[in-house]
């Protein structure tokens, strides 16, 4: 079987954004031996994504749109493909009510263009969307199979994830199967990793291995295809021990974990309870721990000081400290952590402290960072990064790099409780 | 002119990489005024990559192609073009004396294969590479022309437009530019919104009228044709205005505005000080303001109080409110913003709480949350809001919801100093 992938929207042709869908879907039909020949990308027009539908038929067997099933007069994907397959679309009841509630719920008028969200391809699978009101479609005729997705992400991806690629999978009878598992480091380079695991990646069969760098973190992704899953994986097991006797010592997760996801699993395994005090990243270190659901058993909360006059009175830190040391300092990061331990009465203590950008502090330039981390009784302990990226972008390396930090040495300490 | 894009490489159609060039290569373009009618991917292979260029030279004027151009095996791009086009390759005198002094100022030994990227399209204008080995190529034949850009972003997207887009603007007779401008706008939905300008979006003529929603808020990209720049804005105002003649109210920025730096950008304009209290949010409230450079004038700090305790220690709100009303309540939210306006001594308090997901709190379903804003002397204002996404685009839209209240707010009461 292989797939092309067509996007509809004019958006993506005049370069508004990036065709993500596209990553996204050949990544998945990549898990289940499907091979993507092409990607098309055409813009809000009958005519040309008709052509565009045509040639597809001509050279792929399953064809997956992504957009165009929004309310809007210039969301016209399943209008078009009814009329190019000679079928009609027919209203899904499942639906219209989950619409109706939808507005029922938020208390808005619903509008006659919302009903049209409703309309499916006649004799199609509805895929369910848990994310917004247009349900998608996979529909088989005449040889191929078509499946209609929503444009947004965050429609698209648990559409594909849990409608259509459990569908996808029963129909696959080659039963190859390709899985990539992704191995996550911390506190190492991607040249300095790719030269310690270079024999592996020198011999790149099956599986292979291909390392990759992504806002401070450093990963490498093995794929292995075999017959069946459970030879993929002791395939892609064998590999991963490989790796890990090598580089092991920055290995932390796998996968979607995260090192906010990591950190929070160890804290609540070890009992301990954190607070933070927060100034460049305002914020950050505390709302990036609260995307883990669970975090509740450990995250007590922290303080936000982002002048000089909170640092004093929100966290008791004195005048003369920031006089001297100047709140851009390896002090004043370690009194934050200090303080906002005690005033949380939390096991661990982390503070934040520096000039994210574009302006630097002082003599110390955009970029500079102090960070500081308080785990029981100990003295604290702080760290100085130079960043050197956009004033964003810094603040969130920062965050990264303490959650390393500190995973570091709570797996150091043993500190638990 | 009209235009498609080609990119080349496997590693798309893997899904391990987004085409981030097609939107680059677009979004120049548009600026010359060239239409993009469709993007295309193929992988690494010879008959399929010619079938494409067959079908792009039936609907295109301007082929321009990314990736392939690098010195191994599976890069065959201006090889594939050459035999298509009859033509053949030949040694760049230029790059190859520049591919020569990388290697000698780098000390490494140059391969064979090195030598390969200095091959050119016979008859074509040579692209310089600053930043990198292959060049580029313009060729005009048989009424198209072909425009050969190297994959790697850091090479293409300096190499065309430094070198490819002087010469194709050069090339345009027509001289017409295509401008577009974005119009945002929150407190409607997407349907709501076009119900109320349908009568333009009807009258899809120049400028071109098109709505989107993404992440809580609704956009309109208006988009004109003209002879030159001056005109084309013209055209655009004029139907700014009628479009806000309608809507007007829900509008609060454009192109890269967004909320926050809106709001920030008001509460320095009126001298307002800024704290927030935040629970299920943890943060976000607060840092995501402290994107906007500045925002130091305005945020003071806030705190983060994400359990029971916290919010009974850190802003002594008393055991019994919240055994009355519940930590998820108009009046906890009321209280956080009341207590962290006095603790932080600011003009404004913000208060947020609920329960992000999945889970929800008491009988309080995974969702809900209040938000209270308290403004100067007034009493607090609260607001519940049914969110149904999962946690953590709960959590964002909460935050951004709070903007759009307190910038309403703001508005409303005209509150300065």
């Amino acid at each position: 079987m292989n797939a092309e992938v067509i996007a509809v929207g004019s958006e993506l042709l005049l370069g508004q954004i990036a065709n993500t869908n596209a990553k996204f879907i050949s990544n998945q039909l990549s898990e289940l031996g499907i091979n993507v020949f092409y990607h098309t990308v055409v813009g809000d027009n009958a005519n040309r994504l008709v052509e565009t539908i045509k040639i597809a038929e001509s050279r792929a067997d399953l064809i997956i749109f992504s957009g165009g099933l929004g309310p809007t007069k210039d969301d016209l994907t399943k209008e078009t493909i009814a009329k190019h397959l000679n079928t009609e679309l027919i209203m899904d009841e499942v639906a219209i009510r989950s619409i109706e509630a939808f507005f029922a719920k938020h208390q808005q008028p619903m509008t006659e263009n919302n009903r049209k969200q409703a309309l499916v391809l006649k004799g199609c699978d509805v895929l369910e969307n848990r994310h917004g009101m247009a349900p998608g479609m996979l529909l088989e005729n005449d040889n191929h199979t078509y499946i209609l997705l929503p444009g947004p992400p965050k429609e698209l991806e648990p559409m594909f994830q849990f409608e259509a690629k459990p569908k996808l999978a029963a129909k696959m009878h080659d039963g190859a199967v390709i899985i990539s598992h992704v191995l996550r480091f911390y506190g190492i380079g991607e040249a300095a990793l790719e030269v310690q695991v270079q024999a592996i990646l020198d011999d790149q069969s099956n599986p292979t291995v291909a390392p990759l760098a992504s806002d401070g973190e450093v990963t490498l992704r093995i794929t292995a295809k075999a017959d069946d899953e459970l030879t993929a994986w002791q395939l892609i097991n064998d590999k991963k021990q490989q790796v890990l006797a090598l580089v092991g010592d920055y290995h932390y997760g796998n996968d979607d974990d995260s090192l906010a996801s990591k950190l929070v699993e160890r804290l609540l395994d070890n009992n301990l309870t954190i607070a933070a005090a927060e100034s460049l990243t305002a914020g950050l270190f505390q709302s990036e721990l609260a995307e883990v659901p669970g975090v509740g058993g450990t995250l007590i909360g922290g303080v936000v000081t982002y002048t000089e006059q909170a640092k004093i009175e929100q966290l008791g830190i004195s005048k003369d400290l920031l006089d001297q040391h100047s709140v851009v300092s390896s002090e004043c990061a370690a009194a934050m952590a200090v303080q906002v331990k005690k005033k949380f009465q939390t096991d661990i203590g982390v503070g934040l402290t520096g000039a994210a950008g574009p302006t630097g502090h002082g003599n110390q330039p955009a970029g500079t960072v102090w960070i500081a981390i308080c785990i029981g009784d100990e003295q604290p302990l702080t760290y100085q990064l130079h960043l050197s990226s956009s004033r964003n972008t810094n603040r969130l390396r920062a965050v990264k790099f303490t959650y390393s930090f500190l995973m570091r040495e709570l797996v150091k300490s043993g500190y638990k409780k």
